[in-house]
């Protein structure tokens, strides 16, 4: 029970307070949000919701119990932290990645940190497939010559039997593996550590340089940084195409473009940046054979409502002081795999 | 065994004569081709080979045992069929469709007539899959943003759990629902007659009502012509795409355009149309929300080559007196179905 601030740092525990019910003991949810507000309908009247924007963060989290993380673009988390004091003991991102939030202060806490985990692995390995068909179909070349009004017949490609790398072995990568499979393409997944079905790191090199797609899903850690580099689009084939629906700070940028300048691959799509979003300015707009578009791989028609239920939810399974699902391991930096 | 000509009218088989090796007794076939030449590499020396095109056909077409219409876009064997007098026993296209070669002389006699069935399928079927997802996942506008530099979020739509219709129950239509499946979609398959898992036409309607996709896949007849008209057009839900990977002719060009132009429905692609190839002035290229390729679906790297090895693989079998597969019914206008 909280009424006051500041106070001393409470014995943290996932759990709400006992008495989660009265007028005097709600509970404050503080909501890191950009328009627009997600729905939280059942919680109305239950919880005290507070909103804080980038500059007001840090003001307000000590008396929060709750932290949801709606806008996934913001690093203010990481900013705002505090070091000591009172804090939430449950932060939520509405977002399958946890790079914007993590620091070592929250790491080192026993604040619970949870993930949208299962939202987006179905919108993004269709988007995936999407990317992987339009590419194996010439589609971009067609929309051109559509343009010009030119009818220009080619050779497109078969999917089936063509070979993908998957990068990335949490559900999203999973559910890209299943859809691609679904489309008869063979697939090798790779995660962090190799199990049943999984090929560990070491295995990456390998299997990059016979896929014909490589796709990386991985989360954003200090393993994981700049992975995607010269050293690796050169090793691909030149006929092989890369995708990449996870993390910006995977790629090494300048190395993608001059990979697809020098055609040491033959295209590439990126949905997420080191920078977004990405200016009118950014060379990587113009890059031959390179597909940017704005991080909405995840994002179909009523995802924010699914990502609202699912944190209203998760909260009455909190408040009732049951186990969350889909707690990050804060020194791995995602969800620990099945 | 032949070695003159004119000559009287055979009695038609499908088979070829039973002396078909030694010298003179050689097998002529005609090859309505244009360039590239189909690789025959096992028939050379065994056939004698000789080609036309469509101002020579007719006069050739007489002495010919067997004619392999290469050139599926050239009409010239419904023109040139002879009405009386000798004729190949044998007509294979190498294409799915046969509307360009039919005609009622043809219809009539005993020549047996196959397709290319088979070779198509898995093509066509990723090609429509391609368009799927790059529809439900605003492509062409990512292509167009990125064009203009403009970094603009939108949501997209999720394609497991849309519903299609495919019409055209052959093999295509078939591979065409089963891809859409391993996607999740929800599908009805429409051909002439019901049958096990196969709707009848009179229940389209419905079905083309509560679609959100529409697959045009049916083969060119009488009972086809046009049957994308207005009506059915005004009969789709605002949010549906149309497909049509068919024949041109299945669609009555100017009622989905004004479709379109009027958001009666959402979206279109179109791979065939009435007037192949489409000239630059036609007023296609530029209706809003419609995807012009030109008739591409099918055309996989590879894919002369395969219809080259099908037909070795066929003549064979006509050589050593075995039956034929892909035997066209020339009163219905395609093969059978199982």
């Amino acid at each position: 029970m909280r009424n006051g601030f500041p106070r001393p740092p409470r014995p943290v525990s996932a759990s709400a307070p006992a008495s989660g019910s009265g007028a005097g003991s709600r509970t404050t949810l503080l909501v890191l949000d950009a328009e627009p507000l997600p729905r939280l309908g059942r919680l109305t009247g239950r919880v005290r919701i507070e909103h804080a924007d980038e500059s007001t963060l840090a003001e307000r989290l000590p008396r929060a119990d709750v932290l949801l993380v709606w806008d996934f673009t913001s690093h203010a988390v990481r900013r705002a932290w505090p070091g000591e004091g009172p804090r939430p003991r449950w932060v939520h991102t509405a977002s399958a990645g946890v790079d914007h939030l993590m620091c070592p202060e929250l790491a080192a806490s026993d604040t619970v940190v949870t993930n949208a985990r299962g939202i987006f692995d179905r919108p993004i390995a269709e988007y995936v497939a999407a990317l992987v068909l339009a590419m194996a179909k010439d589609l971009p070349r067609t929309w051109d010559l559509q343009r010009q009004r030119e009818w220009r017949h080619r050779e497109s490609q078969r999917v089936a039997g063509t070979r993908a790398c998957v990068v990335g072995s949490g559900p999203i990568g999973r559910t890209i593996v299943k859809t691609l499979k679904a489309l008869e393409v063979t697939t090798a997944l790779v995660g962090r550590t190799a199990r049943t079905g999984i090929h560990g790191p070491e295995e990456l090199d390998r299997l990059m340089a016979r896929a014909d797609w490589v796709v990386s899903a991985a989360p954003l850690t200090e393993a994981t940084y700049g992975m995607f580099d010269a050293r690796r689009f050169g090793m691909m084939q030149p006929s092989a195409r890369f995708i990449n629906v996870g993390r910006g700070q995977l790629v090494v940028e300048e190395a993608l473009a001059e990979a697809l300048s020098k055609r040491w691959i033959a295209g590439a799509a990126l949905d997420v940046f080191q920078d977004e979003p990405l200016g009118p300015d950014s060379p990587l707009w113009g890059v031959p054979g390179l597909i940017v578009s704005p991080h909405m791989s995840g994002d179909t028609v009523g995802w924010r409502d699914e990502l609202g239920a699912q944190f209203v939810e998760m909260y009455e399974r909190w408040e009732a002081g049951r186990p969350l699902p889909n707690v990050v391991d804060k020194k791995r930096g995602y969800v620990p795999g099945h």
